[in-house]
């Protein structure tokens, strides 16, 4: 990759901020065909992304914030017409914050989501959704577009490329595909490949959503989408991304308003209701299948003969009570070359806390800056 | 209760060695109608029960053997025209195991299950299957419909009942509900109240089912089955069954056939579709509703006052590897009064090692009854 001489045509800027420059405004960047791991070739690929900050004359003071599976660019701000979440990690960006005025930072939506970024709801060359019709992607795939971002932008090198969990997958894969251009990797609540254990929670949460008859085989998008398939996949998914001391503390066996129906059920009722007003089933399938996929040992010898090449400077982190990535995986991680020692936070939340804990990221982040 | 007062009709026998008093054949008894829990009467109840051995003469020499969700009362002996699975608790029963000549093992299929026993798809009295009109039935309700079957049998008391999983959970009731008539009792890998963390495993599995287009609100019996449902149930809830070791190290990232799909999606896929041969999806919901509502401390001050007065002798047991009946939950019934130490069986395979472990599981029953 040379990160200064691939074109790339910024598109008509949409949203609130869009094309004044101001923090955390989404812009969009067309980069072209992408070719992918596969061999296919995903045409007229478009990157929606926010920016916060300066890049400096070298072009080295960039920070790329790599976000999770339902996640978007939004990193920082309150929510708005563009955004209908506010920032996911409040406090990382921004005067007083780790990722400060020294830094350019950038986010981008993922290949494959539907935040901006071209995915399954994007049309295809005939104008009609992908739907069905969008390939199977890769995290290498995802990081090779936002490569064509950051060579748009003129980015020479990156001070940082971090993320937590499908967002720590992106962050290693920058690591090892780009050695030259990133000088650290902050990987929180991640894996070098997505184990069996991983794969066989997100078995269940795919069937549910093919199940669905709205799913209608992935071409939805002139029907009902398939909202009751993906809620019980988030179902699943959120109490996978909670510790069982949680659901046992704050819910054990209260029940709702004193009816019939348990605290927690209703709890896990509204997160998998409240997700399909704001994330796309096939996005949500093609981005699981995409962390299924992820290896950074794949076609490379493996994932230890990776890690004891690794050239950034890698920073793992773990939540102590994760039972989705645990912390096994993130100390494999830390036996990367010249890797710091591992970081564990606590939280009572599991995985989640990689999220909600995020004065303990913020101090990850500041002491791989440091 | 008064084990030998109260009449039971028994019903004209079916299968292989019905009436024939041969070991594991399956006999039935119509108790009549069951008032549950809830104030609402369920009619024409039948238990349908296996035995092995002889009561004596003082009627106190019976062994009860709880089963589990998908379980039956085939705990030893090869599959047959009744059974469409070979004994799960084989060297449990029989000359040479813990529970040999001295005893009279009883074994009954569980209230609302779709072995036998009255459930949802059982006639209701109108001739149709009760469907969706099948009342919500408790572990209490189970016990009390085990209790006539013990009463029928001439049986004064148990000098053991035990079982693993939903099976601990009537084993526990009866150790709560009749102590003067049980003289000890064995719970594995289960729990004296439905943690929080078990009920939300249980929320994604019952909206899994309800979900399927073919489950019709419960009344599909005319029609096809909502296997789809069942199997994504079943998957989710086989995941929680296994350990994340056995997970990752039986399976890891290996491909099926070296074809696109991993080797423990395949895996859940078969066992979820198993299930539905040989399964009810109303009786998987009923029984799953049951164990929600598990709790032997509902109504009498809380489970931990239940504990401090048990009576019979306790022996608690559990899997090292469990993470859904975790052994926490083993060491809190081990508090109970007079109860022996926990025991802690090793096992690779999480949850079900109370399956596969058996010799562990005979010891720790021989322990008990020493």
């Amino acid at each position: 990759m040379t990160l200064t001489s691939r074109p790339g045509t910024t598109a008509e800027p949409v949203g609130s901020g869009g094309g004044t420059g101001l923090p955390g405004a989404r812009r969009y960047l067309d980069i072209g065909d992408l070719s992918l791991e596969s061999g296919v070739t995903l045409s007229g690929v478009r990157i929606c992304y926010e920016s916060w900050g300066q890049l400096n004359e070298r072009g080295d003071n960039a920070v790329l914030v790599e976000h999770a599976l339902t996640g978007d660019s939004h990193v920082v701000g309150p929510p708005g017409p563009d955004h209908p979440t506010p920032g996911w990690w409040e406090g990382l960006i921004g005067l007083g914050s780790p990722l400060d005025e020294r830094y350019f930072v950038v986010a981008a939506n993922v290949l494959g989501g539907c935040r901006g970024t071209t995915g399954p709801s994007s049309p295809a060359p005939d104008g009609q959704p992908y739907g069905s019709r969008f390939p199977a992607i890769t995290v290498r795939d995802q990081v090779k577009a936002e490569a064509a971002l950051a060579e748009h932008l003129g980015i020479s090198s990156f001070a940082a490329v971090l993320g937590g969990s499908m967002g720590g997958m992106r962050a290693l894969e920058w690591g090892v595909t780009y050695p030259a251009q990133v000088r650290r990797v902050i990987a929180v609540a991640t894996t070098a490949a997505a184990s069996g254990d991983q794969i066989a929670w997100a078995a269940s949460q795919l069937a549910a959503i093919r199940m669905d008859p709205d799913f209608a085989g992935g071409d939805y998008y002139a029907g009902r989408p398939p909202l009751r398939g993906l809620s019980v996949a988030r179902q699943i998914a959120h109490t996978t991304y909670r510790s069982g001391y949680e659901l046992n503390t704050r819910f054990g066996r209260a029940r709702q308003d004193d009816g019939p129906q348990f605290a927690v059920e209703s709890y896990l009722d509204h997160h998998g209701t409240k997700l399909g007003r704001r994330f796309d089933a096939n996005s949500y399938m093609v981005l699981t299948e995409a962390m299924n996929a992820h290896d950074i040992g794949r076609g490379r010898g493996g994932v230890e003969a990776v890690l004891q090449r690794f050239s950034p400077r890698l920073t793992a982190a773990v939540v102590d009570s994760d039972r989705l990535y645990t912390p096994a995986e993130g100390a494999r991680l830390a036996t990367a070359r010249g890797a710091a020692p591992l970081v564990t936070m606590h939280s009572d939340h599991g995985h989640d806390g990689f999220l909600i804990e995020a004065a303990q990221v913020a101090a990850v982040v500041r002491g791989a800056l440091a």
